[in-house]
């Protein structure tokens, strides 16, 4: 067997190995889904293709309208060439209307709109499952400063403005989303740029009209195929002009 | 013939109405087309009932992410309710592609990337061609003040997210657009919110893949039927799933 590349880390969804050059990584997206903290486990065939691709897209129309992120370019079906960042630790969550966590957290039903989008932080910790944290944890935990949360929030509510309006042009709802944080250095000078994903792994998509589900609550609630599910968002955006038949896996090479 | 409602103005695409109550007002969408400060001008049949349809649609998405606009409700074919403001005389241009006058006075390509999204106004002035002016002046002239013009930028560049998202989203670019602004009284609270349309009259809008312009450059450079370009902008929005040869044009009732 050729020797493969080191890999740097892997996660529940993701593999993160060394890049071609310093300061880059490949990211490989698998095809499994877990849900309540790798309670619920799956493998999707196809899931990994979809969402390398549908997180090209995002984070390239977010380089267009300037918002930094980690998304270098895609390497092929199932990898994209990206950024080495230092992750903050933390899951950035916007919300527009309720759902989830906050749904049960404060009693109010899926779907309610919020009266303004909600930034909210969990510490990244599959031990102690990602918990809410208040800023005042976060700064004096040393995860971030004051001057990193108001940056964070700025990206955050930019990706949202976008993003809400990427959907709203083809007839989807954005719930809410995560995204992940990550620095690095021009220098000494230390900038704050979008990482990780954007896909329906890590949003919540609901048809305009019938509300839906177009995201991985389909598979956290056994609501039919999420390949389907996702196959619908990128056909809209006119990602993958196909269906998830098409969608076969594809081997590292 | 039945009494009329009251013109308030008429400009040269839209008819302002009073409203039905106090603070509101009837916005009339007209067939008429004109370019160059009106040295060009055509009657295109449809073209009224497409920007009244898609005005709504942008504005709908604005409030939906709570860019706070004067948009009420869409009243028929052609006309739309609407809050009265007192309009700041400024056009608000937010450029993020070199097309137009700043091609001309920079001597820019078309088409060229700006190196960020470029907020400039002008003064809305007929007689004078609508001139761009620099902060100083509006300020000096006491057309906004400081503050008005931080928020006005803040609005001016949560739209150019937005429908940055929505053109992508459809596989059109935002070249630049323009918005105009009114004030509005919640008691002794001024605010200042979006005003007066968002449609192909008033962005400049190319297909990614061909460039294919699918605005009022249509018209302005002769380049074919401005109706079949604002209906496919309608189609891909999924605004008005017809074609140009669908839209009557109907009377005011």
């Amino acid at each position: 067997m050729a020797p493969r590349r080191k890999k740097i880390y892997e996660g529940k969804a993701k593999v993160l190995y060394e890049g071609p050059e310093p300061g880059t990584l490949v990211q490989y997206f698998k095809d499994d889904a877990t849900a309540f903290n790798a309670q619920k486990k799956a493998t999707i065939e196809g899931k990994g293709v979809l969402n390398n691709r549908l997180s090209e897209y995002f984070m390239t129309g977010l380089t267009n309208i300037g918002v930094p992120n980690h998304f270098i370019r895609r390497l092929n079906m199932r990898e994209q060439l990206i950024r080495q960042v230092e992750i903050v630790p933390l899951e950035v969550i916007v919300r527009n209307f309720a759902a989830g966590s906050i749904s049960k957290r404060l009693g109010l039903d899926e779907g309610t709109p919020l009266p303004r989008p909600i930034v909210e932080y969990s510490y990244k910790n599959d031990a102690l499952g990602d918990p809410l944290v208040p800023e005042e944890y976060i700064i004096a935990f040393g995860w971030a400063n004051q001057q990193d949360l108001d940056d964070i929030v700025s990206l955050a509510l930019r990706v949202n403005d976008f993003l809400s309006g990427v959907f709203y042009g083809v007839g989807i709802k954005l719930i809410d989303f995560k995204i992940e944080i990550g620095r690095v250095w021009d220098g000494d000078f230390m900038r704050l740029i979008v990482a990780d994903e954007i896909s329906p792994d890590s949003c919540r998509l609901w048809d305009i009209k019938t509300n839906q589900k177009l995201d991985k609550d389909v598979f956290r609630r056994d609501l039919g195929s999420l390949t389907d599910a996702y196959s619908e968002v990128a056909r809209r955006l006119g990602v993958l002009p196909t269906n998830a038949t098409n969608i076969k896996p594809t081997l590292i090479n």
